[in-house]
């Protein structure tokens, strides 16, 4: 099984499962048509969405760069990199439903099977070696979030957390042996910050080394790095344990085990070394003035002109499978989304049908969404202005319907909006809103956004 | 075939072909083992991404709901939805490989065949009918960048034109019959507004009209659709074309044709009406009083409650295929992109490596790049700052190599970044850099905008 996915040792039986606090932010629905695949609805997508663009803000300083790699791959890279035999039942396969008309000129493999794929990998070394590499290229980082697909039985299926279609962070780090402590050092960095900024934790750290009796390439490669592990661990100041002889063969590995706030214990984020895959896809580089002069060789070299070495491969995802990470924060959060994360950052509740007050509540829900709006009244009907990419913008809702203030509210709260925002003839007169704040841990900052963003002080109302 | 992404009528043979130009770029690759699956390095991975992220920022005002759908689901679907046998031989089929274990407490279907989805619709109807829906909840637009998979004949893939695997800027708008002519009005603005900015066109307008012979619902359902298609078209101020008889059974279309600087035309966008999915998929909505007071009765209501009504899907692509719209734009910029979609905007040439200069340079690809740097000294070894997501990153190079400046700048200029700066002693003491800009169009801007981020005036010596 996966060293990257593995399932959560328990069936989650927290306080409030996740699955019932998505129905009141309408995050997801499964379908029989599709076990194991979660729809996400515009407010899971916008969810998953905001996780995924803070990680890219992210992968600049971190020195990633994001590929698109395919979903399908024919049956002989899996073969290759070992995933068809020891991945076996977990993988779909893919077949074409009669690649027919061209069996005179076919290419050789046109009927060929192909896996629908469990992993990144495979394609990322396909990528690494499109071209020739030099020790001083090294480290390279490939980042991808590709939809990653695993066969588990249906009647294990279950929201967000056991799946068979999800979504990885996932990004393969090739770097020389002498840059796995530097390599090891940034990754525990880059979890400390993303957990720190989802107030995540605390978490533990486990290193699991060399197993005894079945292992790839030398004892010397496995202390070298293992040391390289165990001085990142320690330099990274936090607690860590030693799971000894329990690493995977082909290389050893960090696990972070989250514990939430009913102290059950979550494996998240896995940094695995690993010696084989660049062995079997016969990765190189052209090694430095210093390797060749120490020139050690090993296994994993054996065949290789002695001007080149093999990378290592480091697998590392921070949030993990983003299904289950989103899991976790539905619980972790409870339904109070901080607001830059809320996909229900806000709503506007009109006191009265009158066009006046529409119209104000309209102009509201533009300016709060962060929309570019037309200069005069006339620009109205012109062409619609293109939006700047830099530009976020918040899903505000509005509820206009000619139901009661008070029936309003209630629906509001049920759907835990962050803010309550009510427009009536008081507020179309002074250009202003009432503003209700709910859910929302920073009060007078967003006071102050809100106010900034409408050029005028806020009469607050507040509420819980 | 599609009507979404139809193949281009012949094969592209421009003065310089999307896949020599890419290879300047570093924009994909393909391999034996995925044909038809290009693999995006990182610099079309940009690409891709900033196409994504710009039409992202236009869907709020647009009023469409991004949402995240399965790769894979039962055959059962497809044979609802039609495709199973209408697409056949365009289709993937998918088997979990030996779902052993559980034949006894084994789901109905655990071991159903699969399809690989080559559009997203279905899907998309499974979401509409998830929650019973009310004429004033109309329109709702779902938006999907799913990948989408079709099996063409293997001899006939190319580069990013002719693939299995392609992403589209996918939606559906689910509307009341009353409400084409506004969507089409907007869909049709939407269209100028991505082909301006990316200064493509001219492009002309085709509606294909209802088919003699064979088509489904009566003939004032098709009368009243036409008329508002043809209102809109002429609205949109655009030359439009009619196509009669030239339309699927199941809706009319416009197609969107765009002629590059060669003369060659290309079908990018679509609109296509589908009165036939909301009947095989049971969609619904309840009748508004005007629509139960006028009570047209058709084919395609029949056997619904008097107090329901069936949506009419309109199928809208902008960009269509995102592979092939980005082939168009390789050849349309032919390697000069503006500085916003660039993926070499800049790359900063070290005069000498002393560690002075390394020192600039590095502060100074930082600073480029966007990133929020440590304040002070002692900072740098403290733990990196969470970026913000609307800072907008550029992936700015560095050429610190022992190599010449001339080397240098024939190698910078070979890869046509819009900028080179050069760093030496002289701008380590000025704090400052020097500046060549190539492929820019707007110069005095980015001059200004570069200098703002220093805080400092530019030194500027053109080239070109
Ligand atoms: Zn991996
Ligand atoms: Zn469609």
């Amino acid at each position: 099984k996966s060293q990257l996915n593995p399932p959560t040792p328990e069936p989650p039986i927290p306080p409030t499962d996740h699955r019932t606090l998505a129905q009141t932010h309408d995050l997801f629905i499964t379908s029989p048509y599709s076990p194991g695949s979660p729809l996400l609805l515009p407010n899971g997508a916008y969810l998953f969405q905001k996780l995924q663009a803070f990680l890219r803000a992210q992968y600049p300083q971190f020195g990633f760069k994001e590929v698109i790699t395919p979903t399908i791959y024919k049956k002989s890279l899996w073969e290759k990199s070992g995933h068809w035999d020891n991945y076996a039942e977990d993988m779909f396969s893919v077949q074409g439903r009669g690649a027919t008309g061209d069996t005179e000129n076919a290419d050789v493999g046109q009927n060929e099977e192909f896996g629908l794929k469990p992993m990144n990998c495979p394609g990322h070394c396909l990528l690494f070696s499109d071209e020739i590499r030099s020790y001083r290229d090294l480290p390279i980082r490939f980042a991808d979030f590709s939809a990653l697909h695993r066969n588990e039985i249906s009647g294990a299926l279950s929201g967000l957390t056991r799946v068979r279609r999800f979504h990885q962070d996932d990004a393969h780090i090739f770097c020389r042996p002498d840059q796995i402590l530097a390599e090891i050092e940034q990754t525990l960095k880059f979890v400390g910050m993303v957990y720190d900024t989802f107030g995540l934790g605390p978490y533990k750290l486990l290193l699991s080394t060399r197993p005894q009796d079945h292992f790839i390439g030398t004892v010397e490669e496995w202390d070298r790095a293992e040391k390289q592990l165990a001085t990142a661990l320690t330099n990274s100041g936090r607690e860590w344990y030693l799971n000894e002889g329990d690493g995977a063969f082909y290389g050893p590995k960090i696990d972070i085990i989250l514990k939430d706030s009913n102290g059950k214990e979550h494996q998240t984020a896995t940094i695995q070394l690993d010696f084989q895959l660049p062995q079997r896809f016969d990765l190189q580089y052209q090694a430095s003035p210093e390797e060749i002069m120490t020139g050690t060789k090993s296994p994993s070299t054996e065949g290789l002109d002695p001007a080149n070495r093999r990378p290592v491969i480091i697998h590392r995802a921070i949030y993990g499978s983003l299904e289950r990470f989103i899991a976790l924060l539905i619980e972790h959060y409870a339904g109070k989304y901080p607001f830059w994360l809320s996909p229900r950052p806000a709503i506007i509740l009109s006191l009265n049908q009158d066009p006046k007050t529409l119209k104000h509540v309209s102009y509201l829900q533009s300016v709060l969404s962060g929309l570019k709006l037309p200069q005069t009244e006339s620009d109205e009907y012109a062409s619609p202005l293109p939006q700047s990419l830099s530009t976020v913008h918040l899903p505000i809702d509005v509820d206009i319907s000619a139901r009661g203030l008070g029936k309003k509210i209630t629906a509001a709260k049920k759907k835990k909006y962050n803010h309550i925002i009510v427009v009536g003839a008081e507020e179309v007169q002074s250009g202003g809103m009432r503003l209700e704040v709910n859910h929302q841990p920073d009060k007078p900052t967003i006071k102050e956004v809100l106010g900034a963003i409408l050029g005028r002080e806020l009469e607050e109302a507040e509420t819980e």
